[in-house]
């Protein structure tokens, strides 16, 4: 992966837009991109054109427009989400305003459209429609996911459902385009979807597990942020679904509790011990999360996701390509990753 | 135009967003587009389409395409400029919220680039080469629309810069993206790219006299509201430039005046002695363009972007087609508007 890696920090180098006018729009952008990430999406990308036997280079323009996409959806997100970190640096709304924040990632969205049709004319419909398609999905896994904060209930296949919509379909997109690009049929290519959505699922269920379970220092996020934000995440949909009856009464009691906390107006007086509540309720749930045994289910979960990836990518042609066991190397680890 | 008006109302229509889920993504899109408008971008490329030999249905999708990216524009406008209004209706932000303007605004981009490439995937390059280039352009414009608003002092081709991207553009992309749709060739749609570009800065020059000379009842918006936010408009940065010594003193300390009203804190028992002191400034303003000739100078102005919209048209093979005059009359309609 590393050596994809590097031609996509080259690729992303090259874009450039340190000095770009008007500054107000450019520098947010370049800021942005700039904060780093794993890069996986156009990883993947650069890795499914070359199993489907092109050369990695000649999906770089696609690849970077995933990246670039990506960024755009994180950009939008953290405005809705009102998060005020990105990869510990202030985000954009935060450090530039309200507008720069809307209008930089409304041009990061436009640049992920110039970057992905820089391919031969004939691979452009089947591109475009692709892009199209995914694009709109994620905003509507957005929607779903700022619609669950407003639940009391979340049930198991709605939560896939989302997260498939938010997060899976753009990794499998960048394994499909990669191999698009690379010359693989549309069936090889579909299947490449199909590996990446199962793996994206995967990715994104043990990030919920490391809400609970990872190490802070490694994670690099505050540890039960979901809980503490009533998110219906991956542990408590499962929590919820394997509950007894009196685990269930007790889970949703906590949470009616720790939502009525993040309602609450805080004098500074109170701070302190309303504080040492909510550890108390976070601490009742990861106690409740435990007794359930969710990290075994966890684990059981992530297995079949990633069985199933395997199973898909054995039914290509690209099954043989030695990237393949790479490939599923690399599912595995981010199914399991500890940061 | 009524034809093709009627063209775009009904494929607007069939576009149904009214009960796509989730609601929470589509129903502020289907709200949005609802608000009617002119519709102007489509209707000119529709017609461009027929000038240049094609039929105007054909062009339908890239028609719609320019609309509902215009409708993007204006969305995410409404936020960054804090509008409570649009077409007399709550603004998306205001009615729905502001993650929900964000995230159905993003939509309305990527269903944009999905209309705009249903076509033969022969033309497909170069029409997403076309729409990326303007679609980046408009963002680079409301950057400097909303970097002006800081700004003392604008000259008129740095203003002129800055309504040619955030709106010219478009209307200039309208016209030669339905040429190509009709065959037109390449020089043929550029020559039309350029009336389009001419006749949307006269648009924009007359919208902005009639923030001050329309009529209240027929523009639909406030009198003097660009004089009453401090915009750099049209009106002001000639004014400037025609100033004597005397006017343009008088011109920048009325400016400064209303700028400290804006950012002043308003008591309720001051408010209407406040609001009187600044209706004499926004009269002395006012004077002050009677004084200048503003309303002839307008007039000059826009005669002679006409004219050159008139000369690049003739220099097109598609000049004698019996829609060219109409398409003439209906930009000397646009540059001359009241409402």
């Amino acid at each position: 992966m590393n050596r994809y890696r590097a031609l996509v920090d080259q690729g992303l180098k090259e874009l450039d837009w340190s000095t770009a006018q008007p500054a107000g729009l450019y520098a947010p952008m370049d800021y942005f991109m700039g904060l780093g990430g794993k890069r996986l999406r156009p990883a993947l990308c650069l890795m499914a054109c070359e199993m489907a036997g092109g050369e990695a280079e000649s999906a770089l323009p696609q690849a970077l427009a995933l990246e670039v996409f990506h960024n755009f959806t994180l950009l939008h997100d953290d405005v809705m989400d009102e998060s005020p970190l990105r990869r510990g640096q202030p985000t954009v709304h935060l450090r530039y305003g309200l507008n720069a924040a809307i209008l930089s990632g409304d041009a990061l969205l436009i640049e992920a459209y110039r970057l992905m049709v820089q391919a031969k004319p004939e691979l452009m419909p089947d591109l475009v429609k692709e892009f199209n398609r995914v694009a709109l999905q994620v905003c509507q896994g957005q929607q779903m996911d700022m619609d669950f904060q407003n639940r009391e209930e979340v049930s198991l296949s709605e939560y896939r459902e989302m997260i498939g919509l938010k997060t899976a379909v753009l990794l499998g997109s960048s394994l499909k385009i990669g191999a698009m690009m690379g010359g693989a049929s549309a069936t090889d290519a579909q299947a490449m979807f199909r590996v990446g959505y199962l793996t994206g699922l995967a990715f994104q269920v043990q990030d919920d597990w490391l809400d609970v379970y990872g190490d802070p220092k490694r994670f690099g996020k505050q540890i039960a942020g979901d809980i503490k934000a009533c998110k219906h995440n991956f542990l408590r949909v499962t929590a919820m679904q394997e509950a007894t009856h009196e685990q269930m009464k007790h889970l949703i009691s906590t949470f009616a509790r720790l939502r009525t906390y993040l309602d609450q107006e805080k004098d500074e007086g109170d701070v302190q011990a309303l504080e040492a509540q909510r550890q108390e309720w976070v601490d009742d749930t990861t106690g409740c999360y435990n007794e359930i045994g969710l990290k075994q289910k966890v684990q059981q979960y992530k297995a079949g996701l990633i069985q199933d990836a395997r199973y898909a990518l054995s039914r290509t042609g690209l099954n043989d390509a030695p990237l393949a066991s790479d490939l599923m190397d690399y599912a595995e680890y981010l199914a399991n990753r500890l940061e």
